[in-house]
């Protein structure tokens, strides 16, 4: 059985398990206060071009997102969102636990634009209803698409003039931004998002995101919010390490990179074999869309996702390709999925 | 310099690094339902010779106590805790963010018995004030005293005859297991408390603590909690992988017990030299009172934390040994000690 | 200018205000502990025919909405709602600050029913979710419709057997059960639904609504949570004098009735002259389509809201009657839009 | 049997009770958007002698304080307040359940001045602990104290140089500001404090606290916080017109005065008796250290509450005067008492 249901099957990089046997013993102060951290968030910012962010490391997506957005809004303000955003269906209410409504848009392909939110604008007039502050969208989204540059600027610029908070959860940064259609560089996005992270975890690392907060009101007491939801680690080594080794060299990027080729090579063949896919992907998940009973034949060999039924004879899957996807497997799922469909 | 500081200075015990590495390209399913965790759970359970409580890998102490918390209480019950409880001095409101007012309780040393909890409960008759009901218990505590077994089982009788829940923090129950003035055996906790929890992280893993849920009414839908928080870890494997090192054989203990030589070493010196201590503790921390010029000298070679201000010539100050604390250090230590005490 | 804006425009019916006058100068015991409210409780339980239930007065729809709900559910549970639901558009994220999500239902009536529950409960599986387990109804609803006893009856069902607790905001309730298309009496209620309110202000009261919690499992230490959500008035004489006063004959359904008698009076004649309505209401709300022009001209003597645009021509505006509502000037409008319709 | 139990037995002051009846037909606009609330908000500010500053109508002291103290701080930051604080002892954790801890302060007699503050701020240094923001102090006090005006002023300047927020519980303002050993003015306050509240439920009114907003940074959208609690009351005019009425002339002092009065006749009288008090109060309440069998007997007679015990033989009692506390009962109590003296 192999498994392409999602981009944390395996452990780290073995380069980030090297660094952690390295340093094991030296003596460092606890809770994001050691040396790795400190140089891991010099570098990047170096990377980001830039020295006037704050960069915090956490260690997970549901929890980066519950403290940033809980962090940067008051109240009475809710955030807005994708109906296929993460925050909306996939982490239990956490944000609506810190007292927060999440305002769910409906779109074609995971992504926001000035005009859905507009209309989120018109909808909430006044006071009996929430005020929708925050606007969280996901790079690449859940479904796999991407944000183009001009598709960025175009909301930062609406959010700069309706005073709304542009946050990007990056727990697939690293796809987004290797991907072949991209046009993104990592340091665009200081100016292109008030806040956002860039994620670990899916990448290559056994857990960890770094959040950038850009935007200076957004940066005052955001330990305080860490270490109150539970997320300040005792041995804050552990993120400090992994990232370091991230973004010593371009090993964040080519761990993304890997994943992208994989899934790339799954795409071009099933693209070949006339497969039809539920979104157009050009990141480390593709959904292909696939008679039930070919779908049946690969679970004999294969682990993923069914992620929606499509008719009564087909369903869309999920492949997920990640840094430790191996080339072979690919290429057996492919000999196995062509035999299936004849 | 050497640090005294904590019990989370170092990374792992290499044992736990290296079953890291061996299992690193082993798929897993992600989110606590992979192969190591199950183990790690069974093999904890049959240390506690019970089948019947739930067991949770948490990463960290803050994380498992709001979770575990906010989960067991509903919206206007109170947690009580000693004044020194972790919760209410060192977790940044983390408790009361869930929504639950934490009734502080002064101790001698850092222990509750039945009389306090009468007294709150006597002096919270009705509904203008919250409910008192879940008990928040260290052991060690905070400031390295341990529960008898005899205290225990009347803390535990006096909440089971007024329906309150009695939750141990267990962040260094290693150290308080392997005291020399311990009764208590891990097995014997599921009968003594309604939910306690293993720390893994101050006793040699990277991160992880394994809450132990004993009350059946506690544990129904506990995961979603632990999601909502952001506690559900994407590779979940990284915990268990630790606690299945930890309790494959006899590590967990062994760590503990290490700590506690050390911290003994330094306790039986100091005591010969007529330094007196804050509080009587047989754990891993130690808060022996010093003369200001002593500490002085000591922080030009060893870190530690000034506890509090005795007089205006003396402070207490806390020593802390842990799984790494190397013998010769703590030799050098008392050599350096007793030159400064001349 | 004379206002169908809503049913809260007036004061009190005389009544209640002589009822207020008279034991005004009576000392009574603070906090819903005088002899008033517990009358009143006494009373309404007899028109229930119910001594089993626990009933408790607050003062408005929002307050007791989010004290209930957020008594009943645990924090990882869900509400759910008709996507008209006040709670949903009208109280500025109310359910949401207490930690709980809100499950939004497309519904074409704003009444749900078990199939739409169906679809929540299959699209929520497992812990990476909000367990979905509150159903919030109205009763009429906020479009003026309302439930027959059979379609209560089906959602009772469907509740029970899925351990869902089925809540009714009857802020409207006089309105709903004096409908001439209602078959429901109010003591079948304690039967259908686990917790509902009787809605006072919308019904002739200053403020005031009597909440029944029928469900045992749900009544524990409500007192409580309305203390601690700011609900329970020093004086909650005021709410008792004013639920007696409207239980001790039949004044409430009496105000009700009236309301509906004046909205029915609007309806016939719109619906004589061909006009179209948004919903079709049988309660003290009604939404007819008119032209633009007809309502830029009714504006200049009558106060409505306008609820949403139909066409560039035309749009559906609200008309609430209430207890308060003059004859004459139903008449009058009437005149004054058949004019207008000319 | 007459009631000494509190300032709230009684309804309202006639003139508010005949300006309810007077109003009463005429339509008016929901939510405090009303001509009443208006104008009451008007008279408030030129009382004030400011017109810059927010008002807004609540309904009573706990959902005042929770409302105005959840709208204030951000999830991190604390308040800090007197250990015989209201929102600390009869509140059912109504800020805690918003996400904010209390830091407890123990005072000779229910009052905070700079020194308990820094104090405060030294015990918090760092994330890991709640960030002290607020301070919540009480005008007249919980146990009948009231601040000076240069006491207030010490802790303004205090509160400025820290960055710290000053709010003032007013429950019982009007008690505080006719005391005979008050010397503050109600337009002294808008410099004094950052927010405050001019308590109407204790002095007069049926229901309604009048929040007055006097730091710009805390004005933003405070209509929304206040729908959100449930405190906005759709008769709004239910607080206008009752504040109105209170501030038209010089009723809500002539209340408050009327108090007082009544709390001196009976002080003076039990001073002349040699009675001792449990504190040293100018205000409608008094704590009068009676023999228990004294107690037993006035008990007979009269209600009050049993504040605390003070050794085997004696208690402390509470006695509270209110506007509508007749003159002929004092003094009958006053000759009851003497009775059981002797």
């Amino acid at each position: 059985m192999y498994s392409f249901k999602n981009d944390y099957s395996e452990g780290a990089h073995p380069r980030i398990l090297n660094a952690l046997m390295e340093s094991n013993f030296e003596q460092e102060d606890g809770y994001g206060e050691d040396r790795y951290t400190s140089e891991a968030i010099k570098l990047i910012k170096e990377k980001l071009e830039r020295t006037d962010v704050d960069i915090h490391l956490l260690a997970g997506g549901t929890q980066t997102n519950l403290t940033a957005i809980s962090a940067f809004l008051r109240p009475h303000e809710a955030a807005m969102a994708a109906s296929t955003g993460h925050i909306l269906g996939h982490e239990t209410g956490a944000i609506e636990a810190t007292g927060h409504k999440i305002i769910s848009i409906d779109t074609k392909d995971g992504k926001l634009n000035p005009s859905h939110l507009q209309a989120v604008l018109d909808g909430h007039p006044d006071e009996h209803m929430v005020k929708p502050k925050l606007v969280y969208i996901s790079n690449s989204t859940e479904i796999g698409t991407i944000y183009k540059k001009n598709e960025l600027a175009a909301l930062k610029d609406f959010c700069d003039e309706n005073n709304l908070i542009l946050f990007m959860d990056g727990a697939r940064l690293g796809s987004a931004l290797c991907s072949s259609e991209n046009d993104l560089q990592l340091s665009d996005l200081p100016a292109l998002v008030d806040a956002f992270y860039i994620g670990g975890t899916k990448n290559g690392a056994l857990i960890g995101e770094a959040l950038v907060i850009c935007r200076d009101s957004l940066k005052e007491d955001f330990r305080y919010h860490i270490k109150q939801k539970g997320g300040l680690l005792a041995k804050g080594r552990l993120l400090g390490i992994q990232f370091l080794e991230l973004f010593r060299d371009n090993l964040f990027f080519d761990l993304a990179g890997h994943a992208n080729r994989m899934a790339d090579l799954l795409k071009v063949e099933l693209s070949g074999a006339n497969i039809q896919f539920l979104t157009d992907s050009p990141s480390n998940q593709i959904f292909p869309i696939l008679p039930n009973t070919v779908i049946s034949e690969l679970e004999k060999k294969y682990a993923f996702h069914i992620w929606e039924k499509v008719d009564s004879d087909q369903s869309g899957i999920r492949l997920v390709a990640s840094w430790a996807t191996k080339e072979d497997k690919v290429a057996a799922f492919i000999d196995d999925l062509k035999k299936a469909l004849t």
